[in-house]
């Protein structure tokens, strides 16, 4: 994006969520306006909470600060969309990142999201740092779902070279994701419709015929 | 929204989804061009699902249509950027309508989801048709969840009479919703952030101390 005259951009690792959001509030306290942006929605495991863990934890002066956050398409939605309507019915979004919280407390809530018949929207699957979490995951859900539940990968949905495929649980496996990728999993109520010479539709019903649990 | 030439419109009771759904595929396989319109985002307990369930148990031809979904901020999205950033960290996403599924069942994915740690979003928390659920599904949480927990209640935000309230669990009850109020429900990481002269900001964090289940 071009610098427009009276702009400055202060570009940042992805990683260095707080220490962005601390710079963007000592710039606004200093008067300047100032724009944090975020791929997504910046209240869906983005730029948002950071912001406000900065404003609490940060100078008295910062609560003063008008702050105004503008809803975007969070990757689930831009995937979702794609595709058909797997979110159609109750869902959970869950980061498998364990860089801020134990990697047993990301079991437990794949566990329950699963076992309470959730369709499952994974964010973050794999980084470089993360290698094993992805396919830990799954096995994971193996334990609740059947094989043939799908499984829907979106990778930057909406960019040029966005990607999107349908697999079953049984075939699902890391190499499939990356830091780019959303995963949606299915539940017991998430269908496929092949269509001729379309892309199948996946969707989730909304209707649910008894209890999955 | 005014009628352009050539177009035509079909008004239909919120409630009757399959049959709106059925009458936009039945236009658009005589060669319309058909639009179906939703608030927020269709793939969220909206329209996308009803029309893919009607395209799979519809007549085949419907499979041959080219059907697009364009996603949209969906409600627990609009209530959140207004409030700070409650869906900053992993949450769920519920309609407590008991109309296309048992009670029982919604009963259990808020124990689970509630026990689990995740931010709650319900949709649908309140109709006519559904007087008690809401307060039903309020004193369910209070069996996981701190009284402090915050509670939001956001009506129709976006529109021009927009309101957005925060309470805390303990005092959360069924006269502040209606049909067109979504409700976020906090987890144990969700905080409110007092500042003087503004409103307060509510805000889940993106780091997890413990494992809280």
């Amino acid at each position: 994006m071009p610098v427009r005259p009276g702009q400055s951009r202060h570009a940042s690792d992805n990683r260095e969520e707080r220490a962005r959001a601390a710079a963007a509030l000592a710039h606004a306290a200093q008067g300047a306006r100032v724009a944090v942006v975020s791929g997504g929605d910046p209240g869906v495991f983005a730029m948002a909470a950071a912001v406000c863990e900065e404003i609490e934890s940060g100078p008295a002066s910062w609560r003063a600060l008008d702050v105004t956050i503008v809803p975007g398409i969070t990757a689930m939605l831009a995937v979702a969309a794609r595709i058909g309507a797997p979110l159609g019915h109750d869902f959970c979004a869950l980061s498998l990142s364990d860089n801020l919280k134990p990697w047993e407390l990301i079991e437990h809530r794949l566990d329950a999201a699963a076992s309470a018949g959730f369709v499952l929207a994974l964010y973050n699957p794999v980084s470089r740092a993360r290698p094993w979490q992805f396919a830990a995951a799954i096995e994971r859900l193996r334990r609740h779902l059947p094989p043939s539940t799908p499984v829907v990968f979106g990778r930057a949905v909406g960019r040029p070279h966005e990607r999107v495929s349908i697999v079953t649980l049984d075939a699902a496996d890391a190499t499939q994701a990356d830091m780019a990728t959303l995963v949606i999993v299915g539940s017991r109520e998430t269908r496929v419709i092949e269509r001729p010479g379309r892309s199948p539709l996946v969707y989730t019903s909304r209707a649910v015929a008894e209890v999955s649990a």
